[in-house]
């Protein structure tokens, strides 16, 4: 079939990567031009064309822009000519399903997550393997077609993704928990050791693997993040709460040199391990810098 | 030359196999017999003996034990029949320096801190290229005989590290801004996420890369953190204040839908990326989960 890429940055320039190697005609369209054209030079679409076009031709259509322009852009599609199904791929999702559930053409769309990116952005940075083996949330799914599902689905199994399903308020306080703060915790860890560290050859000295996996998600771009914060925000709050008070007793126990507390805190922290997915230990078996 | 390991965990049966590669005899003693037993049978060493019969035999000693273990067994290994040079290898350096600057033969024992490290302990855990290509902070050599420092600042470079020189104080703080602080955000995000988010499926379902790259220090063992965090205490409350602070900032631009100021922290927070090694940006790449 043919998919349209709204969007040809890390998220959506990997989407195509990975649907051409399974025989997709992939054509794309970026409001950013140099995006376009770097798009275009590393092949991960086969053609650029504008929106109007890319509505008429797709048989689905994967919006992959910023979040603060995910609700616009899907209403332009909707209103197009065109019959497709369309695909959004933002890390937020209540104030999407609220924008688009009075439109008439609700159930040409599918909200979906796919638990997976990096720290970088742009076309530069898409690489085809992104989504193989993770996870895709697929929200509110009662609200979409149920051939317009099929399809969706079929795309994102077909290039080796497992789907999950979540309300779309559920969704949003879950990705606060395990996604968002790890983003706030970075980034609030790089610019304290930047203030706290004037001496920037200390830094590149002592940083050992540790620091750079602590601090990687630091380096995501503020043009994504800023609106996923803004839009988050009642939930993202909730978890920045708690885990400022975690830290506020991390701080006593060390403070008043309560070894029994300390131990106990970081024996707690430690049943993480039990959660993640074993392929991330053997990573970091083999990563270890 | 034979060395002595005294504690063959992950960084002393590391530090074993690396030395074995290149050729030295190395022999070891650890207080927990289950651990012996698995550096022999991991090869590690090549022999387990009693602490006596390591200072007799080994030109060198490596001190590997936890923080709160080091001082005692340097006063024991100096203390014994033998001449060997002692390095320790722990992470603070300033109480280790007072308790020893009094010793007639503080000259044997060089403070030396490598910048390198996994998530797991014991010797189980234990890698030969855990230390190539990393940083090995030297402290206080003014205090270490010549001679000693010269033995030991040649097995450090066959093994493949670089040499920095640094007081043990400035180390103290410069260690607390860029590897002790990691450890304590990454402790206080998993006990965040596990309180926060009940349901443990979601939790796998939904940590991406990031979450499991921002959370993989929480699996460090508590034995070794606990004394680190005691010791160095003054540094590390200096430092989480600050992160509390900027954590607070991030808040408050979140609570007021401040896009502008959320933009500017996200920015500010990029800067890091310029002070990693680029290892490290390669890594993450290739790392994406």
């Amino acid at each position: 079939m043919t998919v349209g890429i709204v969007g040809t940055g890390l998220i959506g320039g990997s989407l195509a990567l990975a649907l051409r190697n399974v025989g997709h005609e992939v054509i794309g369209y970026d409001s950013d031009e140099e995006h376009s054209r770097v798009a275009l030079e590393r092949q991960l679409i086969s053609e650029v064309v504008d929106l109007r076009e890319l509505a008429r031709r797709s048989t689905v259509i994967a919006v992959c822009v910023p979040a603060d322009h995910v609700v616009h852009t899907c209403r332009l599609l909707l209103d197009m000519p065109g019959s497709a199904t369309i695909i959004e791929l933002s890390s937020t999702k209540g104030h999407i399903a609220d924008a688009l559930c009075a439109h008439p053409s609700r159930g040409r769309v599918v909200l979906s997550h796919p638990m997976a990116g990096t720290e970088y952005s742009g076309p530069a940075a898409a690489i085809a393997g992104l989504y193989a083996g993770k996870t895709v949330v697929l929200c509110d799914v009662e609200s979409s077609d149920d051939d317009r599902l099929a399809v969706v689905s079929t795309m994102y199994e077909t290039i080796g993704m497992k789907l999950v399903y979540q309300g779309s308020r559920a969704h949003d306080m879950h990705v606060a928990y395990v996604s968002h703060i790890s983003h706030i915790s970075s980034f609030a860890l790089s610019l304290t050791v930047l203030k706290k560290e004037k001496d920037e050859k200390q830094i590149m000295n002592l940083a050992a693997g540790g620091f750079a996996s602590t601090v990687r998600l630091a380096k995501s771009s503020p043009a994504m993040w800023t609106p996923i914060l803004r839009q988050n925000s009642k939930h993202i709050i909730e978890v920045l709460d708690e885990y400022m008070d975690t830290l506020e007793t991390f701080k006593q126990a060390i403070q008043d040199g309560n070894t029994t507390k300390i131990h106990a805190l970081i024996s707690g922290a430690n049943a993480i391990a039990t959660m993640l997915p074993s392929s991330h230990h053997e990573n970091s078996i083999n990563q270890v810098s």
